[in-house]
């Protein structure tokens, strides 16, 4: 059957950002403001007062040190507390719309590393969480603005949004309908999140990714990331949530209803979670005669420190170095379903012929992607 | 290669409906409303007055007569003009979420004529103009309640959903990541419509529907519709827009800015998009050995009546048979991504074993999605 070869990647990253420090400073005088407007409820034991939130808590419960942004500016506003638009919201020039900003720059990226020009590929599957725009789709207008050709869609899966992207890419390459794949996954999570929620306010980045897919007979260049086989599950979880969308509008008066924006039951989604992805990737790996010791390399889904030093560890049966499974977190944050392609953007350059790595994206949904791959050099 | 195989479809009619003669009477009633409320500007010549809608212009426009509503209290109420939020709009029990009801009772009838059970399906596409819930997705949501297997994810593609979803699972299924899928096109689109628009409030509807394709070697059933060869095509434009989206939370005053709802420059889309619609389906016809009078029938995108008679008209040579090239606009109106479905779904039981059809969307994007299939009887 056809081969398919990951040639390129690229990363963007947004122009600002927001320290624990900073977040937690506009968090606090958050809760003050709150507990002093409802000072007299609170004293009267009618309503909870709120904690404030630290940097110690985040470090230790996320391993995030900062994260960065389409705007910080609003986010650190403690009368806000959400992103303020700008002049990437609505914007007529879509090469100026805040999502499109992060795929243009991650798709050149990638292409160039890949050593193609736009018009080689004949696929965008552009793959996040949530879009920017509908109609006419996010992939199309990308299409349009780099000058790719055939065709283009928009695909959403949540945290697994790019392993689910480069899955499409290679099943389209395998049956013929496409040649050659740009998978873009532009994470502009912000508006989604409730940054007056202590548990989940420090957890989430904006960011772009973005990686070509080629056939192997066509690649361009003389090298990349053969993907061998590539496995994907899904199973309802309710433990992470973010029910806002298009209905909304037929009720406005819900707009700041924290039931709508990104929930997370922590503890839950660990406990269950990673029972599921130790398997699934023991398995997969076991299908192709491999053991966890036989890759160089696993870019895990970066959700938080904790889940990806506890699945790494399973997996090898030891502690894992950080060249076996780099994390990004420190820096980026939880970046949904960009996280695995950050860590393998940014350490993929060692790699000789023949080893072999591991792309796994894992979270909401749930859902869990894994993409075994072998670096190849012609 | 592997082939695949459409072995069952499903239609979801919402229960409510508005015949032209209902929509008109609310449009006119708003029309009356805003210019008694603006008399002044208007007679003073800084304002136009809204001109009425009607019956003839509706159907010499569009060939539409009715159209099915998720809710038509809200869209025929000359002071909203926008659906009312009902029970299925937040909602607890996802089985009564609004989008997944059509999902759900379409799935089922599509499983029961494929003949399988929902563990004999691994992959669900939703493929939908937009979703009801991001996050779990609608299909991830769907799979568990209707209890398939494997993986399951959102795909978006505005007035190709369904055709774009159909190739999806096409291409699973031929890389071997998947055995049996459902696409399902759950277009509730009410919310997104401007009713206020004179050009554009009588175009869509409601509805929901479900295809099962499954790999030929495996079917459970003993026929349907081999997908002999699968084509998609996009090309950006502006004349079909809705822009709405996420960052609206940004703005909420702009809730009811007309520009992020549907818009659309219809003689500039019949203009542009027929003659790409048709070379394409030329172009896919011949490649495949056939022109279009060896096809038993088309099943067009159902956008509008002139549009789907000029674009069968110019394939034949001759105008089609009712036969030749079905619609469901008078009764459905332009359902977005499911036309095509709707007309497959009524129109195909009288096929014979190696008669020919093509499934074609075309639209917003611009978009088209072309699937040439023969029916087959083992």
């Amino acid at each position: 059957m056809t081969q398919t070869v990951i040639t390129g990647s690229g990363l963007y990253t947004p122009p600002n950002s927001a320290t624990n420090e900073e977040l937690v400073a506009a968090f606090n005088k958050h809760v003050d403001l709150y507990n002093q407007k409802h000072a007299a409820e609170i004293e009267a034991g009618d309503l909870e007062a709120l904690q404030y939130s630290s940097e110690a808590f985040i470090e230790k419960a996320s391993g995030i040190k900062s994260r960065y942004f389409v705007d910080a500016s609003g986010i650190l506003d403690p009368e806000r507390m959400i992103p303020n638009a700008n002049e990437g919201t609505w914007v007529e020039d879509k090469t100026k719309m805040s999502q499109m900003i992060m795929a243009i720059e991650a798709s050149e990226k990638a292409m160039e590393e890949a050593g193609l020009q736009p018009e080689d590929i004949d696929l965008i599957v552009f793959s996040s969480t949530i879009m920017q725009q509908h109609v006419p789709s996010m992939a199309i207008t990308l299409q349009s603005i780099l000058g790719t050709k055939g065709f283009a869609y928009d695909t959403q899966m949540a945290c697994s949004s790019a392993t689910f992207g480069l899955a499409q890419a290679e099943s389209f390459i395998k049956s013929g309908m496409a040649k050659r794949a740009l998978v873009v996954t532009a994470e502009y999570l912000s508006p989604l999140m409730n940054y007056k929620d202590r548990d989940s306010h420090f957890i989430f980045g904006d960011v772009g990714v973005a990686t070509i897919v080629e056939r192997e007979d066509l690649m361009k260049g003389n090298k990349g990331f053969r993907m061998v086989s590539s496995r994907l599950h899904t199973e309802l979880s309710e433990n992470i949530t973010a029910y806002w969308s298009f209905v909304s509008r037929l009720t406005p008066e819900k707009i700041d209803d924290s039931y709508l924006y990104f929930k997370q039951e922590g503890r839950k989604v660990f406990k269950e979670l990673l029972p599921m992805v130790i398997g699934l990737i023991g398995d997969h790996l076991e299908e192709n005669d491999l053991a966890a010791s036989d890759l160089k390399r696993m870019w895990l889904h970066q959700a938080n420190i904790n889940m990806n030093l506890f699945a790494a560890k399973k997996l090898l049966g030891r502690d894992p170095s950080f060249e076996e499974a780099p994390t990004v977190l420190e820096e980026y944050g939880n970046t949904g379903g960009a996280g695995c392609i950050i860590a393998f953007d940014k350490y993929h350059d060692d790699f000789k012929a023949g080893e072999k790595g591991i792309l796994c994206s894992f979270g909401a949904g749930y859902s869990i992607g894994s993409v075994v791959v072998e670096y190849i050099k012609k």
